[in-house]
């Protein structure tokens, strides 16, 4: 019996770079391109490279040394507007504060998938995690980021994310329903929504949440009263100005942010209605400006910058190989009453 | 004669790391931790190794190499409320991006002035550039970036900058005086001004500015309508409510800020007056939650995100080793009108 070996037999040991330069036939700079992330590598080399790091591991040099000691937040776009961003920044600050690393800011423009030069970047630059905001990753990014062992987790996702990928979000659904609740409670039958864009996971949670709590009253949702496709404010006042035009008007109307939410206090105050008196409104975020309105505005209080800390310990905890105590995290949103919700007037 | 020497006899070589080491009779990791920023060196070794560069020069190895290709911008805090943060944060981005950096945030917690472990994690990851925005450093920190030949550029100085130090503003002062003079124009005498703390350069600009426009028409200020000294919303609202309750009180109010400005929105709604009919409110910044009340802020506006761009522009210049055309630069602000200001109300 011959002294054991670490590993056994059964588990080879991951190759090296000179390792899997050698089975590929080639140079030990072209694997280091490929693991490095590269572009400049043939897509057939690539191929075959990536077939033998699939199947035998890649043994890294130096592995948690060649870390770089940031976290890199991600957004789909930074708009200045809203506050959504700063509530979420200023989480992850705290976090990343906290444990002594950088934060690292960039957006993609508008796109909710990263664009191969900016991925080859971060790839790079080898962050010890990276947090994705409203916006992600192609499934063959993903995987990359998986093999070179960059933790990522993503905050408030804009799709269904895939199990693997830890991922943390609000209640939105449930937010929904309580916001359409409290107007029920109030007396409110006749309730309009202005949705979000319903390609994001979010907007239709909201969505769902409103008719779930209609069904739940048995109040049938009038699909004249379900408008808009987007969280920009101008549409908010656009939607509610045609609601209110409206042969039967509604008498609530539930903005799924709070930029609608605005636009439909703008909306009504142009139709020489007042809020709550005439139309109560309803939000969604609670982000600042809303206690600034007139009258304050209620809303559902997403707890964005909790968001930004758990998803900035979620990476902290994956970058010092940790595992999770859950990969998917729903915080919970809270209605907050001010004063634009109302018992409908008498008519 | 001798082939002349790079560089000539009367401009001697800065000495490199190992013949600092020899005059200071110190080890060369001494010199070393000294150079890059780290602290376990006693004082007085600091000192004369200091000294011995200050006097000599100390020529990097690979200087050019050793930068990370990152600007650093730091806020003296990250406040979600105010919006303001954000405009510059995205303005600095647009450069970052163009130029392949990383854009690295970070935060003083409220502190105008970096404190020392923060400051020799930035040193110790050596940036293409710092943007310091609203905060500063102290003197000696300046002159450690300076010897370290990290570019600093500060964004809104909360005080006068050393003439040595690039910096972008905005201008505060005429920004004051022409909000001023369109409330005058508009008819009012009793203006009233709630101003931003007076430890800041910008609000005691803006209080200047004021106050020369009263003078320039002749119209005395009453010290009883000179109030505040925070740029906090519910200062807003505490002020305005004590102005509207004097015997005589202003048909005007100038906050110096936005936030500011929608606390006198409260103020004025909780009192049962209606702006523009009853009082003129104007404010300052142009945030886009001013176009989201009703009705919609008469502001200055201050080009933030111009203002990030430009001081991440100035950065990029001096890391790339160029000299800039000017060291100071003021960005214009522009009075905005929308419907929070009218003629008074006869009485």
């Amino acid at each position: 019996m011959t002294a054991s070996r670490e590993p056994s037999p059964d588990r080879p040991a991951p190759l090296t770079i000179a390792e899997i330069a050698e089975r590929a036939a080639v140079s030990i700079s072209t694997v280091s391109k490929v693991v490095n992330g590269r572009a400049e590598v043939a897509l057939d080399t690539r191929v075959a490279i990536e077939k033998i790091i699939e199947e035998h591991g890649y043994r890294r040099q130096r592995k948690r040394a060649s870390r770089s000691a940031a976290i890199e937040l991600v957004f789909h776009e930074l708009e200045p507007a809203s506050g959504y961003a700063m509530e979420i920044i200023s989480g992850v600050e705290q976090v990343t504060r906290r444990h002594r690393l950088s934060l690292v800011l960039s957006q993609l423009q508008g796109r909710q998938v990263a664009d191969p030069a900016w991925f080859e970047g971060l790839v790079h630059r080898c962050p010890s995690g990276v947090i994705a905001v409203f916006s992600g990753f192609t499934a063959a990014q993903t995987e990359h980021l998986r093999k070179r062992e960059i933790p990522l987790v993503l905050v408030d996702p804009t799709g269904e994310p895939s199990h693997e990928v830890p991922s943390v979000g609000a209640g939105n659904w449930s937010g929904g329903l309580t916001a359409t609740r409290h107007l029920l409670e109030l007396g409110h039958r006749r309730i309009a929504i202005i949705t979000g864009p319903s390609s994001l996971l979010s907007a239709r949670a909201r969505l769902d949440g409103y008719r779930a709590a209609m069904d739940q009253a048995g109040v049938p949702v009038d699909p004249g009263l379900v408008r808009g496709d987007s969280f920009v404010f101008e549409e908010g006042i656009e939607h509610a100005l045609a609601l209110l035009a409206l042969p039967d008007p509604p008498t609530a109307i539930f903005g799924s942010n709070d930029g609608l939410a605005m636009g439909i206090y703008q909306a009504v105050a142009r139709t020489g209605l007042r809020v709550p008196d005439d139309v109560s409104v309803i939000g969604f975020d609670d982000l600042t400006p809303s206690q600034w309105v007139s009258p304050p505005l209620t809303t559902v209080h997403q707890p964005l910058k909790d968001m930004g800390m758990a998803g900035a310990s979620m990476a902290v905890s994956l970058a010092n190989g940790e595992s999770l105590p859950q990969n998917r995290l729903i915080l919970s949103t809270e209605l907050i009453v001010r004063g634009s919700t109302a018992p409908p007037a008498r008519r």
